[in-house]
């Protein structure tokens, strides 16, 4: 993204077909938090798939693998709620991990729901990933000046404890 | 969100059945940029669909609308380009702002592609929204401190720019 003299920003989007660069006005949206927010947000993700290559899993999956690990045994809502994934597509996600050994669905005491663990194989897969994750927020915060990473941290933190009327956000809203 | 004594973030999730509350141990994931740009953006999500309310436009729909009345005559792929928004999904976002009037799509000169323009009835929709945006950007800066606005914009940018292999991200890559 490069900003003209005038201050407004345009992005640049270098195609192969020439005739599909053009510099578009993009107004006041790149000085908005909530555009911003998922800019950032799309950068961040695809940084993460660059590092974890061939891993191939998602910032989600990561996430739902380190939270069983940390929290052995908690039902699968009480995951997604806590990660703010839509419940409709957790049950997909952790069919997913199963599938490829990293974790399983143990019927809970009152039979109605699962209980969520790790597999031997799933602690063994995740313990090389935390360096890999490290090494993505290292290139996030690279990605900003000297003490932007708390600044940052601290800011987002703010957002996205706002309060609002019907409770935390959650991805059943996106 | 809340910090514990230990500095641990927890999320606590008021739920009618009870039995669902816990203290789900985040660990590492809320000091992390990436987890939490995620959060952030889905906070900014949930608290703009509280500020347009009855209108129901979604924020993609809003800033595709917004660039189509600043860049009128932009074929389909140069907008979603532009805004990171994944082409197989534009179809479907395009096909909604067209069956509510606001916008139409015009055969192209090479008769291969559509340009973008608003109708009438879209510039007068358009119209009031930027109040009601102004709003929403009003509420997520209050959120920050003072001068905290203008920093988050610019280390959002920051890594929203992030040089990466296969060029900017857009949601294809979510």
């Amino acid at each position: 993204m490069k900003r003209e003299a005038s201050g407004r920003a345009v992005l640049l989007r270098p195609r192969a077909d020439a005739a599909d660069e053009v510099q578009v006005d993009l107004g006041p949206l790149t000085d908005g938090i909530g555009y911003m927010l998922r800019r950032a947000q799309l950068a961040s993700f695809k940084n993460f798939q660059q590092v974890f290559g061939p891993v191939g899993i998602t910032p989600a999956q990561y996430s739902v693998l380190l939270i069983i690990e940390l929290n052995p045994g908690l039902r699968q809502t009480q995951v997604s709620d806590a990660l703010g994934i839509k419940r409709a597509n957790f049950v997909g996600l952790i069919d997913v991990l199963e599938k490829r050994g990293l974790a399983q669905r143990i019927p809970a005491v009152d039979r109605r729901s699962y209980a969520l663990h790790l597999t031997e194989q799933g602690r063994k897969f995740l313990k090389p990933l935390r360096e890999l994750n490290d090494a993505h927020e290292a290139q996030l915060a690279a990605a900003l000046g000297k003490d932007g990473r708390a600044a940052l941290v601290s800011a987002l933190t703010a957002i996205a404890s706002m309060e609002t009327v019907s409770g935390p956000a959650t991805d059943d809203d996106a």
